[in-house]
């Protein structure tokens, strides 16, 4: 017996086919929302059978758990550096991380929101899943606001009266409302008010 | 010629349709949102003929818009009563208002959450007319906000360093944002800590 290298049938397999899709469903569901964008569109979009979508995730519900990873991947690197930013006083981080996001949400006619805050709305009562996935990730987010709170609080920027945990919450909380009217309103005010709001009335 | 009243096909018109449709409208799309209902199975629901929804609105945004107008008018005459009774410090009404929503998420699961914030996560940027209408709404419902707190800044109960107006839009945001969580987490804790935070830190 000759030995022949096997078979191929069709086009060479795409290596970065998985992270194309999530890159894919990342910008279609952003911008359109978890329900609007159906696995049919992803796979048309990158032109691969629907059996392939599916054998790299199960589900369009386990899919959207990628999504929110690549999510909070694209963000995390900068936040994590400009919060670390000891050279900068926390609050001052704090408030460049939202002047940043302001100004990109300017530069796109405050579109889109975050994609936390539009999965919940969408999916929070309907997959356990995404919702667990979902908690997961406010968390982390939240984290990063209580961490430059506390080093505040530690400096003596700000009172202790409640924990730098709760004010990260409530900070995160505030901010994914005031996109929603953002939203509405294709202004920057309800972001601006944040804002003013949370540095120069809460964050005392 | 004797006269003989119309012929009348198929079944008695239901003059209590285009209401019928709403109400269901307005429980289908809120417990499962906007995109995911389909018209479909709203006539289905209801037992007409497509046609019959068509003749009544002209499109599923014009739909929206009604079912908009519904959830606005089922909470309007109870938050007004409560807004107006001038028996009660303002505050305080501001209070129980939320005290009365928080026992309503929880006797629900934590489920739902607020219509308006549902529609503009899924169309504030695809449908202008329905933008439009939750831009209203919207300011309507801040402005129940922001006489109880303007009230409580001429009883000299609260600062007048933000203007009411601001302080019913932020509540608001802020409210919106706190429902989200408490979708993602099942639990009262976000909406506990939002009237922690507003009550006994910024409306003072």
């Amino acid at each position: 017996m000759t030995s022949h290298p096997p078979i191929r049938r069709g086009p060479k397999p795409n290596p970065n086919l998985r992270s194309e899709l999530v890159q894919m469903g990342l910008r279609v569901m952003h911008s359109g929302g978890y329900t609007a964008t159906g696995v049919q569109s992803l796979v048309e979009g990158v032109g691969i059978p629907k059996g392939t979508f599916y054998r790299h995730f199960p589900s369009k519900e386990a899919f959207a758990g990628e999504v929110l990873n690549a999510y909070f991947e694209r963000n995390k690197a900068a936040l994590q550096a400009l919060i670390d930013n000891a050279e900068i006083a926390p609050l001052t981080r704090l408030e460049m991380f939202f002047d940043k996001l302001i100004d990109a949400f300017r530069s796109i006619g405050f579109a889109r929101g975050c994609l936390l805050g539009n999965f919940t709305a969408e999916t929070a009562d309907h997959s356990e899943s995404i919702r667990e996935h979902l908690s997961e990730q406010f968390n982390a987010w939240s984290a990063f606001f209580d961490r430059c709170i506390l080093e505040a609080q530690k400096q003596g920027y700000i009172s202790k009266q409640y924990s730098s945990s709760l004010l990260g919450r409530f900070l995160l909380n505030s901010w994914e409302g005031a996109l929603l009217r953002m939203r509405v309103e294709k202004t920057d005010a309800a972001i601006i008010e944040f804002k003013e709001i949370i540095f120069k009335k809460l964050l005392l």
